[in-house]
């Protein structure tokens, strides 16, 4: 009861159905004042049939597999335009807007809200791009009174 | 590597340890313009030994097992106040705050950020109560230009 049956993907995100699966690669980190560093990822998106897909990323330290960032949300396609809801552990929650270009999708953030105990975030660019067994992200960021920057880059590979 | 190791839970969030586990249950729903329906529920809560515990949800149904809602999101505990950071794939985003009392919680939106194209909610209210095996809650939302008004209620066990 309750189980998510075989159904088709939802038309309305069938072009975003390339992201589907569990992804798991490594990335590198750097931002002002802090160290820059490695990470492996795991990457999962799935449907239910409806129209979004879920969304859910860990990472985790290569030294010694401690856990690092995480985050979860969904994947929606609208009047041609890619919108990704997500929430941050830190408090924060995001609206990403972007385009969608074959298997490229670039983002920006379009609203914020988080607590009053939040790391402040202001702005975050994500260009993501797929290659079918390939999947590489760059992640520019704007936080904690820091000017929009190079903060993430990532491939993993379908599991 | 990156696997979710056997850690104590984050003394930050040891006062909300009792909500992990994965629950399930029914529950009933209404609001204005639609018809009252019934629903079953599987709410899973999980940590990684940082300061916030992962939060999904998923209902579906009773009739025909269909999905319905889900969202995902984040708990925290900070200066004395529940956090709930949380997103819907109704292109919502939203921050909760509220009130620890023993095993029960009373949560209100205090931010929502949305997509253009999402139906609009302006505020939920959340009361949820533990008692050890059971998980129950009820959820008030004013939306789409409803006023404040009960919407829904669900009694869950611990699977």
């Amino acid at each position: 009861m309750g189980a998510v049956r075989d159904v088709p993907v939802h038309p309305e995100v069938e072009p975003l159905a390339f992201l589907l699966g569990t992804w798991s690669g490594e990335g590198h980190g750097e931002y002002p004042n802090s160290k820059p560093f490695d990470y492996g990822e795991e990457i999962r998106v799935w449907h239910v049939g409806k129209p979004y897909l879920g969304y859910a990323s860990r990472t985790w330290a290569l030294d010694d597999g401690r856990p690092m960032h995480s985050e979860l949300g969904y994947w929606r396609l609208k009047e041609g335009r890619v919108e990704l809801a997500v929430t941050h552990p830190t408090g924060v929650v995001e609206i990403e807007d972007g385009e969608l270009d074959g298997m490229q999708v670039r983002l920006a953030t379009t609203a914020v809200a988080m607590t009053p105990t939040a790391k402040s975030v202001t702005r975050l660019e994500r260009d993501l791009k797929c290659t079918g067994s390939l999947l590489t992200y760059e992640l520019r960021m704007a936080a904690v009174d820091q000017p929009l920057q190079y903060h993430l880059s990532a491939q993993l590979t379908r599991a």
